[in-house]
């Protein structure tokens, strides 16, 4: 231990320690390595990688990706070449603010060890929630969310007598892993305690999903809802699950992704603030309750721009804005991040859903007075031989007429669209404002009225009737 | 003539004379039929048909669509039933605006009537322009505009001795067609007398769009820069064409693609004012400096929103917002069409060019002091089997911040990209609020930090140094 006090005050260089290496922690590593700011970077993770794309796995487990290194964007050796030290196998057990200091344990050897920092970052992101169901702890039963966690279930669904798989909850990681089983010919059902699943889009707009998922699927895809599963059977290994409605169904292995909850314990225990579902609580600076102490990525509270509330929305998106506003302030610079939109997208099978801004549900909890428009239309020149239908859900606030928010989905392009209101909502604008906006158009791309703009004429001719 | 005058007056609905049948003319009749306004439409055309897709007309030419039909989006009939009278194949050849009438001439018999009207639209589009190259009006050398060019081009290369084609003109149509005539296996030859082609794009990315078609296009396309015709040779029909460097290039057809020009000479003659090239001069609801005498579509000067200046960008996008504004302002109603972008899109094989606000030339012509970035990155995760290059490239006021312009191209989705930008420029972001737009991410749709953004944070990063 006395050791390490040395080896922290030899120099005069700001001690900068960042505890998670999955995305913030390195983009804040990245940022700072590449600013003039003086320092000295000490990166600890309990795994023993850093830097990888854990929103890439079910890629891996579907086969389009054969090698999980590929999914590793930045190696340790290449911060270690700049000077950042990156320590894996240590985990973080406690955060002694009026020391300046953290305690940092070998996973390996059990040994404490003390560090100090000038200023130390948080970034230990967010881990599975596993529900308390009987026998979870049986074999072949997995959460999604580290390299190893992919690896593990590849090599699952590659056993020759694999054939029948059940997903517990129906978010996007549910339905990423949908799409991976189903592509490697798997028969799955997928168990989601809600009415709809991907409860993040209004409920129309969900069972449209769902509808269009099932009928892809040839009937090797099986969408329950309104069900959860009470218990799993079967001697070492899973064999069966049991369902609060005593459904009783086969299956090989289990995938439980029912959602995530912050890995903020050890902010807690320090006295940081928590904010929305005990996520850290910071500010547009990154800045957390207690000087010197900054947090970004999937463990931190976001602002929710068009609610204007404190929300929990963790995105690798996010995190990398979070990470180089939390370098740049922590050089000694100034940035604020304004906050996220909650902007998703995924797919299924060719199928993409994506969304940005206030659904209508959560608009009208928020207070707001909503008007929306949903339209089906083509995403080509309905004339282009590779025209798809795509379903845009426009919401809208019905008296200032701003934006509040977008869906969409279906075999055509209807993420990139998406992007467009995000941009649109960022700014502010209201719906007659967006009508006029000059999309491009030649007849492979969109139709002379894109269908985003449809979908905003018809709000604005409801409006002017109403 | 004295029966037209007694049908034109014979009840008191107010009489909305359009000429000009291709795009805005029909949007003008379409908008106004579902409005509660009432009047009697009589919309003429010089044509034998209204309402077609002139920009699908390269895909027709391709064989995407067999059959020409398909490009029409609504026929006389549609309008017919809802009392909206359509003239084919009858020709304004005068406005006379002290009387509020028009002569009409059937283009068969010649005969000429007198048409009143209560308020006029000019919907006469536009024109391809024939430089005067000597012997141009020998066989087989076409334009593309109408349905029927589109027709007689497509019967010429579906003969079998058609083997090799010139292009004159380097531009979007130019380039549509280039693909067209790639895809049924002619040797083609464009020649476009800037030093770049597409001039719309800044020099260097037309430069690297020009590389990456020669090299998609296995030999089979051959693109002369600083060049042009001076005359084409053959008997009866075209055999060769001269350049002015002295090149001799058999052919077995022409394209002439060289731009286009607007119809606006009645329009002059009856002492409406014209702009910028020579295009109809309107206010943003569409009125000339005539009363009553509205102008939409590709015949009318549009405001750019970002140069503040007069210009003359004709595209169907524009064409039918215009129409829509047109059409509501002759209700009696208000609307007001603040401007374009100039946002437009085109692809050769797979690579798709796009852009939108002003280019670094432009901005510079303008007298903003900009500061840009191009990068090239992947649309899609690097892992991702399917990813793709593209190439963006931002301009912005270096003063303001604000962003004046996007162009990117690529294999991967260039175009979409292009319209989230478009949504920015429309809503006056800075480049410091555009890269914290919060967009849509999935590897399957973008990288983490999406390459606009990648843009936008070396545009920031350069404008903190400087």
């Amino acid at each position: 231990m006395d050791n390490n006090i040395a080896e922290n005050s030899k120099n005069d260089l700001q001690k900068i320690v960042i505890i998670g290496g999955v995305a913030a922690g390195p983009k804040i590593t990245a940022k700072l390595l590449r600013s003039n700011f003086a320092c000295q970077i000490d990166l600890y993770t309990e795994e023993d990688m850093i830097s990888y794309s854990s929103c890439g796995l079910p890629y891996f487990i579907e086969g389009l990706i054969e090698d999980p290194q590929r999914l590793i964007v930045r190696r340790p050796e290449q911060f270690e070449e700049k000077g950042a030290k990156i320590h894996l196998n240590k985990r973080c057990t406690k955060i002694i603010p009026e020391e300046k200091k953290v305690l940092i344990q070998d996973t390996k050897s059990g040994i404490i060890k003390e560090v100090f920092y000038d200023k130390l970052a948080i970034t230990t992101g967010a881990r599975p929630i596993i529900p308390p169901i009987e026998n979870v702890h049986l074999k072949n039963i997995f959460t999604l969310r580290k390299l190893q966690d992919g690896i593990n279930i590849k090599n699952k669904i590659k056993e020759k007598e694999t054939k029948k798989a059940v997903i517990i909850g129906g978010g996007y990681i549910g339905i990423e892993i949908l799409e991976a089983f189903y592509k490697n010919d798997l028969e799955v059902f997928m168990i989601e305690q809600n009415p709809h699943i991907l409860p993040i889009f209004d409920p129309e707009i969900s069972d449209m999903i769902k509808e269009s998922i099932v009928d892809i699927s040839n009937g090797k895809v099986h969408i329950i809802t309104d069900d959860s599963v009470v218990s799993f059977e079967g001697k070492d290994k899973v064999e069966r699950v049991i369902t609060s409605k005593g459904q009783i169904i086969d299956t090989d292995l289990v995938v439980i992704a029912v959602g995530v909850i912050p890995n903020s314990e050890i902010a807690k225990d320090a006295g940081i603030e928590l904010g929305f579902k005990n996520a850290i609580r910071v500010n547009n600076r990154m800045q957390t309750n207690i000087k010197d102490i900054y947090a970004a990525g999937d463990c931190i509270e976001n602002f929710h721009l068009v609610s204007k509330n404190y929300c929990w929305i963790p995105l690798g998106s996010s995190a990398n804005k979070e990470g180089r506003c939390a370098a740049i302030n922590i050089s000694g610079q100034y940035d604020a991040f304004p906050g996220v939109l909650g902007s998703a997208v995924t797919r299924y099978d060719g199928l993409t859903m994506s969304l940005t801004g206030l659904t209508e549900t959560d608009a009208k909890k928020y207070g707001f007075e909503v008007i929306t428009s949903t339209m089906t239309k083509k995403d080509k020149a309905g004339y282009m031989p590779d025209a798809e239908n795509i379903t845009i859900k426009l919401v809208v606030d019905k008296r200032l007429r701003k934006i509040l928010g977008a869906q969409a989905f279906g075999s055509g392009d209807a993420d990139k669209r998406v992007n467009t209101v995000a941009s649109a909502i960022m700014a502010d604008q209201t719906i007659d404002e967006f009508l006029h906006l000059d999309m491009t158009y030649a007849p492979p791309f969109s139709t002379a009225v894109d269908p985003l703009l449809s979908a905003a004429l018809v709000i604005n001719n409801q409006i002017f009737k109403s």
